[in-house]
């Protein structure tokens, strides 16, 4: 799955470069490992925003963190930054047979998408896909359209419709790859 | 549903006393918005802690955080701050007909502990509940004992059980209460 910070959208549709959100890393690398995503690339091709992250990952990787929470350790070990969706693109390649058909999140409903039931089972096959998230109002038209496919929002029981991107990444994982939804004692 | 600063347990098993984290706020205010929480009730004896929790609230429900996102201010809007579970209790006593029973979460798997499908059923029946969540490395074996109810702990697809508080939030609430859990086109 990716982060992206740039091509994102503010509250205005200005397509913008946002910043590197701390717990956005934690919560989605954990929540990645919990659902055995294969890899977490964190997008930005800020300089500074770059240098932020491995900073954030070397501490809980290789530094103090590693011994404080080695739990913390397994999750962050998922993160790769790159510069563009397109890197991202191109790295997955290298390592599958073929390139990654992409999937973007979008709290619109935009016409042609696709349900989590579907993508679900899309995912058994085993072909490799990029499940692909915006930071601040979202990710730009443009990068949704260019898009294999745009996944279903999530819907709750109202009309609120403004998760943070932390929890709709948990809640979208949870909803295409966890083992049993409605756990062990289900009854 | 409750956000639990004490009684939690440190990673050495100690009860302490934990932080308030301002995302877990926000997160878990948008969360419950989204899924048609009456309230969000924020749990610690400190003062300090709860100057802090009031300070943030104010900013976004009547400060300039209200004007440059009001959405954000209909989600915090939900939040209020208590001393202690016992006064979450009472208060929603007051409120309603009878006193709520309480469904503690816990990422480990409790004997007799309730399934996700059994708890959605009940609560279709319109009784209160008061879903408590722990911060830190959980809350304590008393506070767990003495539930009404513990819900089962989230599985994903891999061995790895350390969500942050605001993902485990975020799934559970989804799981209880999405109004459809394959989305609008789930083919």
């Amino acid at each position: 799955m990716a982060l992206t910070h740039y091509p994102v959208v503010n509250k205005n549709g200005d397509i913008i470069t946002s910043a590197v959100t701390n717990l956005d890393l934690h919560d989605m690398a954990r929540a990645g490992k919990t659902y055995g995503v294969r890899a977490f690339y964190v997008v930005t091709p800020l300089e500074d925003q770059k240098t932020l992250i491995k900073r954030i990952v070397s501490h809980w990787v290789s530094g103090m963190g590693a011994k404080y929470n080695p739990k913390r350790r397994e999750a962050l070990e998922l993160i790769c930054t790159r510069d563009s969706l397109e890197e991202v693109i191109d790295h997955i390649g290298l390592e599958n047979e073929n390139l990654p058909k992409t999937v973007v999140t979008c709290a619109r409903e935009v016409p042609g998408r696709i349900g989590f039931k579907k993508f679900r089972k899309m995912l058994k096959q085993g072909d490799p896909y990029l499940l692909v998230f915006g930071t601040a109002w979202g990710l730009s038209d443009d990068c949704i359209s260019k898009a294999d496919y745009v996944l279903d929002p999530i819907k709750g029981n109202s009309d609120y419709n403004h998760l943070s991107v932390r929890s709709a990444a948990s809640i979208i994982l949870d909803r295409l790859l966890g083992g049993n939804l409605f756990g062990s004692n289900g009854e």
